[in-house]
């Protein structure tokens, strides 16, 4: 029996019929990735199993440097045969981390490839691979196809334009693609020389220069309006935690005029700026029916060397232990207060504050839109079956396991889609486990049709992405 | 078979023979609850099931509001029968929450009814179990009488006559209802209002004004001599966490006469206040051989609007995400040192903090009382299967889970006591894993005397509650 | 079937086939512990069982204190064969604690009693253990025989003089014995007295008087050196968190100026001091191609009182709730800035921060080293079944477990040697659960190839501890 099999990470037979009767032929909807628009908008096709695979993965790079290969061979000038080389390699070495899992069932998926992966069957590897991705149905909609994925969401600075966006909604191309609106550079008052490149940016897209800070929040609103025109319903931040310092716009006004004057705000200027920034970004959110997504817990770029050399994003971040609850609570209470939360998905990067995080949301349900506050699946390092089982267990221990909008790949790559299935085969593992335990009635109507809920409608009906097709600009 | 049957909860042979032969026949004392004493005193019948179920229990009204179900039918106007059917229309969202678990067994417990609720049943329910509600054995005496409960530990404040204890005690009622002394509100001189009006009423029913710092300390020591003549032997305090100011009498005495000419403390003489209260509490409980309680952790009345609107302890708390062992350590090391640490049991509500506790837990015990020192029970969001292992497995790997004094049900609710059955099947099911996996020994003896233990002779024997009934005031 | 028995902690039969094809038969290498180089030299022969097993086992007594035994019994004056009494009726008190386990564990695997110990058991194994002790089988080297030790190192002040491990060099005895080094005393700048005393004994035996900071870094500078030539390859250090606050020369050496006058260092000071210590013994590490050890998260010596009459280590010490990565972070970050990273082993004591540590292992990896930053094996309370599954669960999810260095006793007894067999049945009960649920490969070449690399080898090779003896002063 193959490793990726039909009852792969599936224990019992409940969890197997749960995932084949309810699961496994959900579409899916992709509300959160960073996917290039200009790859879904051109259709790209991918030269080889290194352009598709290891490009731009440093959740590979980062393991392949724990096991010793050389940077050379990472992200160094060696050609994409020996990289991937060097990747084969290590992937036994990978064992028990979810690579060796993801790698195999991405094989599977692609390539219908179903051996291990290692320096032996590499050459195999590359070229049974190399030669389907030659083909039309593994090129970018080929695969959209293939996966069922009915609608995705990518992850857009608010400056930029859309114009893939655009193109795409102009496209035969049956997914929906929207971009989501991202604004983490506009909180960067500490680095005034990339913020003011960016703000005088912003100025241009919006039509008029930012040359105050009422202008400037001006500016991020048409931008906003901008986004919802093109189809926008989700806003994205990305913080190592909520900020508590509120609602002093005279003090925000001034810490940006100094950063616009070239003098970068102190840490404690940059909390209060992100903390009027983030009032401002929830209110923006809660007039336009969006969900605002906050990924709370991310220490990035931890080595500064590493920084210089390679830039951001290229497998030195870890998972940071500051304190989450009392400014979390106070961000959402801030804007509850005035009846402008919006739908919000919290998403956890340390596992710690998994059943903290759990119960906060708890405390801003409003009683009309279900599940308005989310506990958002796990993310990153908690990507993976033992994090994913937590991450449920806290939401349903704590809250509404079935009101739950489930599985987003969050990734760069196009090789990522089974992780949908694999998170629906953890999902019917959980859940079956607990119907043969006795956890769960043995209704398979009743826990089954909550399986097929959080695969797919449950997203769907939360999101409200719009249905037409956006006007455009 | 039923959801609710005689192995739930019990996946394991030796499990089955664990619960059956030593801990589904021991009585109850249930050492910390919510009880209301006139209800008790009473012997409340209740009018329906609303009444009994519904009406002040905010772990459903949670569960309603995140499935989306209007305040109107959770705390607002609507009938009785309207909020018991949208609770019924609520239940099958709440799979995997342990209101789901908790609602079958309390059905089945009570009244026999073992289907499912939902929209569906929820009329026959309704009719059965209010039929079922008219005659004596629902009763609030009936009740006590079905579950075996030798003992019962309501919570009061210290300025409570303690009338309907002492009708009680007077009463033919075999159930022994006690009091506990829970001094929150002496600690509030950063609610100056409140806190005056509380500390005259004190002066009052301690029959002298509260006219000095020595005074006010003078009171709540007579009425914890009252409470004692009453046969209260426990204290309980609500902490975010512990204080580490210590000592300074003059400050704490300077924090209390502003408080009391209407100033309200700051944070930081809070903090300073709570310290010399704390310590104060803690030589009150010594000198009387009490045992001291500390809930530590929670996050209260996040969302203030909610506050304002419902009042506290309405379902708008959370776990709180402070340092708790640097200054829990300090409070427990000071009043050790002249000895006058009291018995303690610690409750956590952050599953991040258990391991920490149940570490410092060891670091006083005596040498002269078993089990000292205890790590409570898994309490409010943990009290379900999955916290209650985590904090059985921290208890068993860092102290003596032998000496443990086991389940309460904190519950403001007369439905809570099958919570006593729910906690004995999950410790037997985990110790009869244990067994079947060799991780303990074969002997039913051994293992069964420690689980008939924890289940009441532990907590009757650490407690030493007063056996013959109180004299009262 | 006794307790201990083969198939102890292997629930599947892939689990005992890869217990037994590829862990049981390893050497051991245990890198850190604390046995007296004085009784390895010696070769001890132990008077009985309290000798070797209780005399100056604070986790047992932490045990005993718990189970209401008085100090007399544990530390005090009552006889030996009072106290392994007190001990035995203490034992069935310990059911599911770690203590449990490994009782049985070394009473078979020292003296093949298979027996359940308690009060009734207790003479007869006294008795039989005894007159085993008294043969050559016993005594320290035949115990390091038995156990298959290959090489241990001890944990040493670097202003020990090293004479026996020396005299261990030089004789006959096959384990290969070596120091390692912990300064930790020298970092005390707030505690004068003793800081002063270490300071004049460290120039003392590094043989000049210490009359600057310059001179006191230049001490610990030859002591390192001496340590490499007696063959020395690790540093350890006891830290509450890491230090971040750097690298200021000048104010390093007032304070220690300071401290030398007799003014203790601040709380502040000490940060400061520690963070300028720590980055110079980081670099004296790395210069000389060491393994650095940081043991993080001990909260030690919690009750004063008992500090006071007995002395540290001896079971009042806990677990520590601080943040952690941010100083540890800034630490490594700086070391790397300038090449002087050294490999590095992170242990950790409070499992909620497994998983941010086992992440900033993976920032530090340098692709030359495979696993260069290790995050370590359960520690202290952590040194048990479900805190070595997380552990290693922690580093398999966010890192390679393939390149963990594994197991070490960190023990101050000769009775502890089986905890390795404890730790390579976990690792192989938890590999094997793994492969019976699919989630590993059903290959036992590749499984059972990193089973045994964990068990020795990738130890041997990341250490490079030398081959040959050392050449002495």
């Amino acid at each position: 029996m193959t490793f990726i099999n039909d009852n792969f990470l599936l224990q019992t037979d409940a969890a197997r019929r749960l995932y084949y009767e309810f699961a496994a032929n959900e579409p899916i909807l992709d509300y959160h990735n960073h996917l290039p628009p200009a790859d879904l908008a051109g259709n790209r096709r991918f030269a080889n199993l290194f352009e598709i695979w290891l490009e731009g993965d440093h959740y590979k790079w980062r393991a392949m440097r724990a096991d010793g290969i050389p940077e050379h061979l990472i992200t160094g000038s060696a050609s994409p045969k020996e990289k991937f080389m060097a990747w084969a390699k290590t992937v036994p070495a990978t064992l028990r981390n979810p690579l060796y899992h993801w790698t195999h069932l991405e094989l599977a998926r692609y390539f219908g490839i179903f051996r291990l992966l290692d320096e032996h069957s590499a050459e195999t590897v590359w070229e049974e691979a190399n030669e389907q991705l030659a083909g039309d149905e593994l090129r970018v909609w080929g695969i959209l196809h293939r996966f069922g994925i009915r609608a995705l969401c990518t992850t857009d600075d608010p400056t930029d334009d859309l114009v893939h966006h655009q193109a795409l909604a102009a496209s035969t191309l049956p997914t929906r693609v929207l971009p989501a609106y991202r604004p983490d550079k506009a909180m960067r008052v500490d680095q005034p020389a990339a913020f003011n490149a960016w703000v005088d940016k912003l100025g241009s897209v919006a039509g008029h220069p930012v040359r105050s800070f009422t202008a400037f929040l001006d500016a991020l609103d048409a931008r906003h309006q901008y986004f919802h025109n093109n189809g926008c319903r989700l806003s994205d931040h990305g913080l190592n935690h909520c900020f508590g310092d509120f609602d002093d716009l005279d003090t925000a006004s001034q810490i940006f005029s100094r950063a616009r004057d070239g003098f970068g705000a102190t840490a404690e200027e940059f909390r209060q700026f992100a903390s009027v920034m983030m009032l401002y970004f929830g209110r923006l959110d809660a007039k336009r029916g969006w969900t605002k997504q906050l990924h709370l817990g991310a220490k990035r770029a931890v080595n500064s060397l590493a920084l210089e050399k390679l830039g951001p994003d290229t497998g030195f971040d870890s998972i940071g232990d500051w304190s989450q609850i009392d400014t979390l609570g106070a961000y959402m209470d801030k804007l509850e207060r005035t009846g402008e939360l919006p739908k919000m998905i919290l998403y956890n990067l340390n596992p710690a504050d998994n059943y903290a995080l759990a119960t906060m949301v708890g405390n801003f349900q409003d009683g009309k839109t279900a599940g308005k506050i989310q506990f958002g699946s796990g993310w990153w390092f908690l990507d993976q079956k033992e994090a994913m089982e937590w991450q449920m267990n806290a939401l349903s221990n704590c809250g509404l396991l079935s009101r739950f909008v489930g599985m987003l790949t969050d990734s760069r790559s196009f090789m990522s889609y089974p992780r949908h299935e694999y998170f629906r085969r953890v999902l019917c593992n959980l859940l079956g486990t607990d119907i043969e335990n006795g956890e769960l009635p043995q209704d398979f109507k009743l826990v089954g049709g909550m399986v097929k809920r959080i695969c797919y409608q449950n997203a769907h009906d939360y999101l409200q992405l719009p249905e037409a097709r956006a006007a455009g600009h």
